[in-house]
């Protein structure tokens, strides 16, 4: 297959038009690595990114006693270190080739030179980055309002009960609180909404005032579903 | 607060420079809709896409009898409308203020000639939107690794049942099976490979043999985990 015809069929690249493509084929450069070889090093200046073709690479850090703390283990169609390359950093771990591993490599400044030309491609990343983002999103909300309506509702008769009160404030916020339950700020600002409007709680800014002790005890048992 | 204080909290734009959000915030227009504005409607030309401030905007279609079909409502932080503008596309449903709402307008024509002089803006985009993706797909696999093994259980022993055989073909891709399941194809990769080094099936390309019926029934009725 030709290098285009492969960049095609990776979802960073998603709709490129063939023109695109093409270009960006011209500053690929198709690399093997032998198993077990190392393809970058942390610290190493993150000169490039690599869409993963064929085989399977190790993303892993070193501990400072040599302990390897695996990461990420890619399979073909996944790019790897492109979120560091993109915003300009070194390489944050290690990568080595599990398996005899095909890889393109795109070296970031024929990158930044292409975008320079070619402002559409950048866009066409972009969009095709948020359109994931906009469906992955939906699908954190999909699994976690299954689940994440309860561990609020523990959250908050915890909270409630260590300030000794009915009536608290959201001593941290809505971002860190999302990822400690499992979710997004979006779905947790919509079960927040539901908590409310289901005569639960009353929010007044970062203060959370407990209005249905006994429902916020049958959600976070599993007994009640929101 | 400054347009460019307002937009360095919005997650599309996070870890942009200070001056990157500067010259960002040169190309904003600040607008305001009253409750129940139209703020476009579908098939009009994609001029540029939005971010909201303040308030609640629904997005919607409409069908051939008039119905109105709600496919999201944004509050403060979300962008809209970003991925059909960023690939070029006309805005594909209407939005709406469902209260009176603050947004910033980005025009599409000055956001590429923004790109094109600073490559690293749109760099710094792609960085953050891959970070953003790869946090979002580690939770979908998180939330989705408790059910979907049991899920694809479920289908395999339906398949093999319909092709009245413990050795079949999907008949699908991986991508439409991952979406049937409610995960990603990443993570559906991950556990087929469980599945595998479990005992429990072959996979040889697309196809599937059963090897362990009973284990396969055991997850699939959720008396075992993978």
């Amino acid at each position: 297959m030709e290098l285009s015809a492969i960049l095609a069929t990776i979802p960073l690249f998603n709709g490129l038009t063939d023109q695109q493509l093409a270009d960006l084929a011209l500053i690929v450069s198709d690399q093997n690595y032998k198993r077990g070889a190392t393809i970058f090093a942390e610290g190493d200046r993150g000169v490039g990114f690599f869409i993963l073709v064929s085989g399977q690479v190790k993303i892993y850090k070193m501990s400072v006693d040599g302990k390897e703390q695996t990461l990420h283990i890619f399979g073909p169609g996944e790019p790897f270190a492109e979120a560091a390359v993109f915003t300009g950093k070194s390489y944050p771990a290690y990568a080595d080739a599990l398996q005899d591993s095909r890889v393109f490599f795109i070296p970031r400044d024929s990158f930044v030179t292409l975008i320079r030309e070619n402002p559409a491609l950048a866009m066409n990343m972009l969009g095709a980055l948020s359109m994931r983002l906009k469906k992955f999103a939906g699908m954190i909300e999909a699994l976690s309002l299954k689940e994440v309506p309860g561990r609020l509702a523990s959250h908050l008769l915890l909270l409630g009960g260590q300030q000794g009160d009915d009536e608290f404030a959201l001593n941290i916020g809505k971002a860190q609180l999302a990822s400690i339950l499992g979710t997004i700020p979006e779905t947790l600002s919509r079960i927040f909404k539901k908590l409310s409007e289901g005569g639960f709680i009353e929010v007044q800014g970062s203060r959370i005032r407990i209005v249905d002790r006994e429902g916020l005890e049958a959600l976070a048992s599993g007994e009640e579903k929101l």
